[in-house]
């Protein structure tokens, strides 16, 4: 059994464990659309919709993706959808046995759809269960991860010496993007930016998703520089925050407390089994220098095949921490209209070592860029 | 009245058209997420939803987007979403009309969670208003568009000195990249691809969405560079074909063919108010020729602040060609395994001339690199 035969199988058991209870559990098949799904069950990366169960994977693909999905998936049946039909029309024609579907995305008009070709009553619509396995990462996957965070470091590196006065954030973003993509690396989407890095400086550096602009960087200010890449469609993700010039007393401060909760946080991954307390370890570092209220975001979220999924590290949330989980620690502190700082690692959750406090798993930090402040 | 108010209240206008058999006309709200509508309506691009009805328009963003999106969006209420719950559980506290919600976007869950709010029977799921708005382009958005056209045509020169033997698909991509983002350029994403653009070569040109890959540059075969770059925004979107070392004669005539359609599809454009009928004249040109088989996509589609939008330039489609609409003219052929050949313009649908054929509207290419075969 290959991986994605492998993979397969794995989805279909999730979803007859959760579906024990209920009648039909036979016959079932599941629909998928998301790319990175179709990506992760398949090897085949572009538009399509991807129906399996137990005995059968089809893959529904438009005309002009038939040969290039022939060739880059494994063990799929490849339906073309028909000339003319979209692909969800041409989905039920293949769909000839009645079978009661279950549906892992989120499109409206395509579960409305399936309501009305299966039945409502023999439709299932429940959230992704793709991406609880996606969480674990398998040694393949954590290389990939591994080698794009490699480049990133290798960015900070080009970063201190392209970061000057006068240059415009997007002359660093070209110079940065050229060279990430000569080393093989490419950049994933994320949907509400158009810009493939975060580079934020003075003011700017406030705003924690800053579009990268044509603003000039000065003096005495702040740089902050987020990039995230995937080598081999695998997204590692970090972030430094430089200071250029004369930097205050004030924001020296700021930088050190941003420093020391981020180092907490991952310190807290090997001291508990709750994701929870792990942002709880950053927050409470920067609530007790008094600046609780300018860290306006989530302590950080898995990677893999998207920038942001599956495990989410926030404060509330009661996920696990599992071993070969790939994840961020992200703290930051944003003071309106002034200055901001963000200090980011991807990390991979590794086995238990013994003599580890209560037995938890470790964490291997897949950077090593220094986060001492650099000043240029 | 700002572009933004004005926009957004022909949008009103249009929901109070489509909904004028029906009860309950006055109090209607419409809630959308999709960050290029958001855009379109607002000025802000980021995470949110956007509420607007004849009397406000809020949007509601995460925390960390708030400063950003009070600062780049016109005339809306900005609201932050609760610390602890979603976008979605925030905005039904924003709503304290008994509105009934008109929701036109596409996500299932978001669907169903107004569905218990609002009540079923007070929600309308429709097609996406907004796509029909933004066919019809301003000054504006068409020089952005012409100007990101521009770029892709100085990208075309740089290709053609930098298209070499033993040269990777992914360094020429590497070079172009940079070259554009130099020029302020962004790469606008499409989901089903994880490259920025399309460089396909030999036997990966057979591949109308090949993706760009580590494959070596060999003599004697073709190379699409398929170019789709925004400038402020807004997108342009060019093919050409090149060829490297000596090209067969079948190879060259495939060549002829795919431009000969390509130009009487543009010429078409001005002599009739239908895209079908444009689809007919690209599709009949290459059917003529005994390839119609191997044009496995559509002709064209729409740019503007996504790389495909409406209208929709395929066999059978009832859309009528318009002023200020901005397209894609791109048939192509491809023999699997062996070659593809693809060429492609922008193009802006301008106003009616005396003179022309009918007096259809006359269509302005905003791509001017040489169409004849270049063989470097």
């Amino acid at each position: 059994m290959n991986q994605f035969q492998n993979r397969r199988k794995k989805l279909i058991d999730l979803m007859n464990t959760r579906r024990e209870n209920q009648k039909n559990t036979t016959n079932v098949a599941m629909v998928l659309d998301k790319p990175e799904d179709i990506f992760y069950l398949t090897g085949f990366w572009g538009e399509g919709i991807l129906v399996i169960s137990e005995t059968f994977s089809k893959l529904i693909v438009p005309k002009l993706e038939y040969s290039r999905a022939l060739r880059t998936s494994k063990d799929c049946d490849i339906v073309s959808s028909e000339r003319g039909k979209s692909l969800t029309d041409s989905l039920f024609n293949q769909l000839n046995v009645k079978s009661v579907v279950y549906y892992s995305n989120s499109n409206y008009h395509i579960v409305k759809e399936l309501g009305k070709k299966i039945g409502k009553k023999d439709l299932v619509v429940d959230y992704n269960p793709v991406e609880k396995l996606r969480e674990i990462k398998d040694a393949q996957e954590i290389d990939k991860i591994r080698k794009a965070s490699k480049i990133i470091d290798k960015l900070f590196e080009v970063a201190t010496n392209e970061i000057r006065v006068n240059r415009t954030e997007e002359e660093i973003q070209a110079i940065l993007v050229y060279e990430a993509m000569k080393m093989g690396a490419k950049f994933p989407f994320y949907e509400f930016t158009s810009n493939p890095l975060i580079i934020a400086s003075g003011s700017q550096s406030s705003f924690p998703h800053a579009e990268t602009s044509r603003r000039i960087i000065r003096k005495d200010e702040f740089i902050v520089i987020d990039i995230t890449l995937s080598y081999d469609h695998y997204v590692s993700d970090a972030t430094r925050t430089f200071g250029i010039g004369r930097i205050s007393n004030k924001m020296k401060s700021v930088y050190e407390i941003v420093k020391t909760s981020q180092e907490n946080g991952i310190r807290r991954l090997s001291e508990t089994d709750n994701f929870a307390l792990v942002d709880a370890s950053c927050r409470d570092t920067i609530q007790k220098e008094g600046y609780g209220e300018y860290f306006i975001h989530s302590t950080g979220h898995g990677i893999g095949l998207e920038v942001h999924e599956s495990p989410w590290i926030r404060p509330k949330i009661t996920s696990h921490i599992q071993e070969n989980m790939t994840i961020t620690i992200e703290p930051g502190i944003y003071l309106e209209n002034k200055f901001g700082v963000r200090i980011e690692d991807s990390l991979c959750i590794t086995k238990k070592k013994k003599g580890q406090i209560g037995q938890h798993f470790d964490s291997l930090n897949l950077n090593s860029f220094d986060k001492e402040l650099i000043i240029l």
